[in-house]
């Protein structure tokens, strides 16, 4: 396509844009498709001509708008938010039309000193300290895989370059909550450690937090029984319910066992960026890695998530390569992105949060942050006042999870009740809400943040919610 | 950033994209910038307020653009090519501003399906039979990370439910090319097999080849001193030289030693969409996954990379997760990408490459392939035929290779001589060409595919390649 093809699809493009961001909230929130239905309307071979513009503009309007659940909807309260702020758009936008590849900083200096230097004032505003060091990966499921290499690495003396995990003796153990992400799990499986040598610990800390002394019991059971704790994936911020781990002393005892700490604050780690908040993330900085995302609260477009070390080398030792055909004069003098993670090129990532912050500015994103935090408080206070329901853990974030406890139900009853009510919202297309279970019960997560949520949308969802739950009897 | 706002910066930024890809050619190829210029030319924090958007777009002009080595330019003949075609900007820029989110089919139906048909639509253009199933990762590092992790857990029957890899008592090896990339030992690194059971074959073979009884000694080896053979990296064109591996022989010898294959076509893969390429391929079909990469030569905004599977099931027993927050009524019938890989969330990829091959059309993009390698051995045979020049490698594909010899001129001298020609050239700005190493000395790659490379701007690079090889005797 030439440039001047482009510029007339990508005016009428951009304008699409602005109104479909201008309609969305009209929209069913969750999608109603069924399944095959996306594929069934879609051509099964690639055109062999151009296919004129209008026809790819009217299949985004009759089959993929559609085929969405709109997380940018008002309504959006399932999950996580997931804001594609429109000013991150604007930056994505320069970094697909620069078509810029980051293989080396060589090949694009810019992208990669743009992204230390974004990675730097998201630092900033979170108030860490200048001993971290930042870099972009595509999420925090990469960002825990990348941490449980270098904690595995760190514990080994460096398996990978001698004779792999196999050829080392002492079985190697990672804990974290039980009530931390599936990611965790998942990387703990990936970095070869095994599902035996993973030990959840209970939440019995106030507040749902993983209890320090519990840790400390398990990781001593396992090196009196032979075994090396390498890692505590520590959670800030839970997915279920936002519970914090007690940093502090979680880091304590596993640096005592010589255990690395990765912090995975996927979600909350936005609430750094406010002074106020900072309190749940006391003794971050003692911990050895961190991560959160941009791209969850903050509005930066997927896939924005930061990892922080406060030991680049760590990351250098277990990811570096070293080709000849990458080889240039600036080696050494340089950050190379390529050796602080698991991709090789990268497109220019940081553009989407340096143009978020730069169009926005901070004190607007902080503004939205204490929004919702204020819509959370008010909504956990109204849940608490109306009879028949509760608020099942405690509310830290802007997450409020509840219950409708209809007089007499209990056990199965109640979980069939609790997802029936929820699927009717959720089927009524006026908001999105996620279901999920706590200490084996099943209850409703209300995650407040999507970007265009004000007052009167989590008003109008508790409406909603009470309707449907009453209706569900 | 509100709608309106977006749609005046927007339209301004997309005048200014069509208007960089015109200029561009008239831009140094390299960047000139010098380590830390472009931190020092920013500011060390993030606004408070929002700056105008005529700041932001100062700095793409005076800061970003100058801080890039342009391989949108047609002077690039570096690494490989990286095309991000305007058609497919465009799918990039639909996925940004439609902000969905790919957590789970029913997050984000249309980004499942879409990315369902747009894998196919690539399978049927390369014309690999239906057996394949595809998903979207971010480059081929990922890839064969994912491969190794799948061949590692086939090897052990699932080690990482259990004790993990330190409780498999037979060391497992791997396999590749000795001119395999990079990424394929940061692979078996990460996936715990060690260094010391990364084998790497000969390049004895026709054409610089993996040769399959090289690789069935060293397999036959390792089994007799117990070792356990779990997986060959196969190579379709080697990132030196776009050399190929022999699939049919390569694909029977691992086979029957009980290795899983991956064919890691990263760059040549592409190629599998000219039929009279495909013979290249020949045994493709008897691997067990394959990568090849839109994001390069075809022109799929990066990260665009294709993993394609015959056995689905391999990928879900590795990677899959099923916390309580993401089920949802749809399970069991619809494709959840997330347990196909790394990441859990993820944005919607397909569009860029559905764009790209919707508003160019297959015979597009072909034809541009096809311009490439005529263009490739139109250089071959000019080098050829210069006195004092040499190819020294076949020239299967789109790369070519070439030293300048001085008479009498070996040995360290004849590399420094290599090395000052080619950062002499790339000085210029004219062009950028990749030094490398091929059997310990160094050479020079020309690798052709950039979009707006015509067969006038390789004539060109060669006059400039002459010119600075008689200046630097």
């Amino acid at each position: 396509m030439e440039p001047e093809e482009f510029r007339r699809a990508a005016h009428e493009l951009v304008d699409w844009i602005a109104d479909f961001r201008l309609r969305v909230g009209d929209l069913p929130v969750r999608s109603r498709v069924s399944p095959g239905e996306v594929v069934a309307a879609l051509a099964a071979e690639a055109p062999e001509s151009p296919e004129p513009f209008a026809a790819f503009m009217s299949d985004l309007d009759d089959v993929v708008v559609p085929g969405l659940t709109h997380v940018q909807h008002p309504g959006h309260f399932a999950w996580f938010p997931s804001n594609a702020s429109l000013a991150s758009v604007l930056g994505d936008i320069a970094a697909s039309g620069l078509g810029a590849l980051g293989l080396s900083w060589q090949s694009a200096p810019a992208l990669t000193e743009v992204e230390q230097v974004v990675c730097d004032w998201a630092r900033r505003l979170c108030g860490l300290s200048d001993a971290w060091r930042g870099t972009i990966s595509d999420g925090a499921s990469t960002a825990t895989l990348v941490a449980l290499l270098v904690a595995r690495e760190k514990a080994t003396g460096g398996s990978q370059r001698a004779g792999g995990l196999q050829a080392e003796d002492r079985p190697l153990t990672v804990y974290c909550s039980e009530e931390a992400h599936s990611s965790v799990a998942k990387a703990v499986l990936l970095a070869g450690y095994g599902a035996a040598n993973l030990r959840l610990v209970p939440q019995r800390y106030p507040d749902r937090g993983m209890g320090p002394d519990a840790l400390d019991t398990m990781m001593a059971a396992d090196v009196a029984e032979g075994r090396r704790p390498a890692a505590v994936v520590a959670t800030s911020g839970t997915t279920a319910t936002t519970a914090f781990d007690p940093l502090s002393d979680v880091v304590q005892v596993a640096h005592r066992h010589g255990a690395y700490v990765h912090v995975d604050a996927a979600m909350a780690g936005a609430a750094m960026m406010l002074p106020e908040y900072r309190h749940l993330f006391e003794g971050v900085e003692e911990a050895d890695s961190l991560c959160w995302n941009p791209h969850k609260w903050v509005g930066s477009v997927l896939e924005t998530s930061l990892l922080y070390t406060r030991r680049p080398e760590d990351l250098v030792n277990v990811f570096a390569t070293d080709p000849s055909y990458l080889r240039s004069a600036t080696d050494g003098s340089v950050v190379q992105y390529r050796d602080w993670g698991l991709p090789l090129g990268r497109r220019f990532r940081a553009l989407r949060l340096w143009a978020l912050l730069r169009l926005d500015g901070a004190e607007a994103v902080r503004a939205r942050l204490r929004r919702d935090l204020a819509n959370a408080r008010w909504l956990a206070e109204a849940v608490r006042a109306a009879p028949g329901w509760e608020v099942v853990a405690p509310v830290p974030l802007q997450t409020v999870c509840v219950r409708h406890v209809p007089p007499g139900l209990s056990g199965a009853e109640l979980d069939a009740h609790t997802l029936a009510w929820c699927e009717a919202v959720n089927s009524s297309g006026k908001g999105h809400l996620t279901a999920a279970t706590l200490d084996g019960t099943w209850m409703v997560r209300v995650s407040i943040g999507a970007e265009a949520t004000e007052q009167v949308h989590v008003d109008a969802i508790w409406a909603e919610m009470r309707r449907q739950a009453a209706a569900h009897v």
